[in-house]
């Protein structure tokens, strides 16, 4: 599943938007000495700010349209091909708004990263933020997690909690979650990279 | 709903175990200043600690028998009687292994608190801390809330987050988390007491 030691992992970002985690990524993988690199970075949105950032580091930058495939094992199997034509090793979801398919995620199973803005169980799918302060939480938080069939219903990785404040906003909140999320997945990356990472049925164990 | 100034608020707790949330309670009213006492300790059994607890700080411990009422309306209005006779504000669930009806949820609707060793909505109900880590979640907490007539549904009002650890067991998670329930329940008593807590819909306003 990774690479020899001495070869950087190789990372298969998949982004629609503006790709603020994808720069996390970036940035930290441009540390000398981060186990993984960003092999290509795939995008179902032409103009999605992924694709740029991508480019100005001179990393790969893929945009599969949907729109040139039949149906989603179609469009599925193009994903895979891009990622393997990269030598990725572990896919990292950061703002990929389109649903994987079953084979998609079977076929990459344990090497498939996403981010939460939210402490999963709780508040999973869209709009995580507002669904917290629409229930009244005090403490909201971010997860990387492994990804199965599910939404978000995966093996989480890593956690970090924040306050919520009685005058936040859901823009106010989502900043506040951002700052970890962009801690969290590079850490991820880098546990998964150096092998440090097990999954036990639905636990992930790190040493 | 809470005495007029000066007089502290009368706090009616009620527990069926070992009391530890209820012994947190104690010291934090014994506090000169606090704005809350306990007027009264109900227990559904006769030998819960909770009531010793409440005997030795000279405080009314009150076994209300389930076997002695018919049916739950019964026994609630006893509980009722029970917490109105010492001039009971604020009813405290402390670890209450009793379901309360409806009728007495809404006889007290805004005047009943209750702790829960989870950051809810994630893991209501019993044995939160194993649920936790069977979810294999890395962020645990603890949460005080108003009760209504769900199972940990009511609105929140003060969350802490603790860390899980890798070599955690259901005892040590228990634990940390009980420090959070020690602080946050005289915490939100407090802030009750004070008058500083707003419920709108589901959302507890702070002030």
């Amino acid at each position: 599943m990774t690479p020899a030691t001495g070869a950087p992992l190789g990372l298969g970002v998949l982004a629609s938007g503006r790709g603020s985690n994808l720069q996390a990524i970036l940035d930290a993988t441009a540390v000398p000495g981060f186990p993984a690199r960003v092999a290509v970075v795939v995008s179902d949105r032409e103009r999605a700010q992924a694709l740029e950032r991508a480019r100005a580091r001179g990393v790969p930058a893929v945009w599969l349209n949907p729109k040139d495939f039949g149906d989603r094992p179609a469009y599925d199997a193009a994903l895979t091909g891009a990622l393997e034509a990269h030598g990725v090793g572990l896919v990292c979801l950061a703002g990929f708004m389109r649903i994987l398919g079953p084979a998609f995620v079977r076929a990459w199973a344990g090497r498939i990263l996403n981010v939460h803005p939210a402490l999963l169980p709780a508040f999973p799918g869209l709009a995580a933020q507002r669904q917290a302060l629409e229930h009244g939480v005090k403490v909201a938080g971010a997860t990387v997690h492994f990804v199965d069939e599910g939404v978000d219903t995966g093996p989480i990785v890593l956690q970090a909690s924040v306050p919520v404040h009685p005058d936040d906003t859901e823009e106010s909140l989502s900043a506040r979650i951002l700052v970890e999320e962009h801690r969290l997945y590079p850490e991820a990356i880098r546990l998964f990279a150096e092998r440090r990472l097990t999954i036990v049925g639905r636990r992930v164990l790190v040493r």
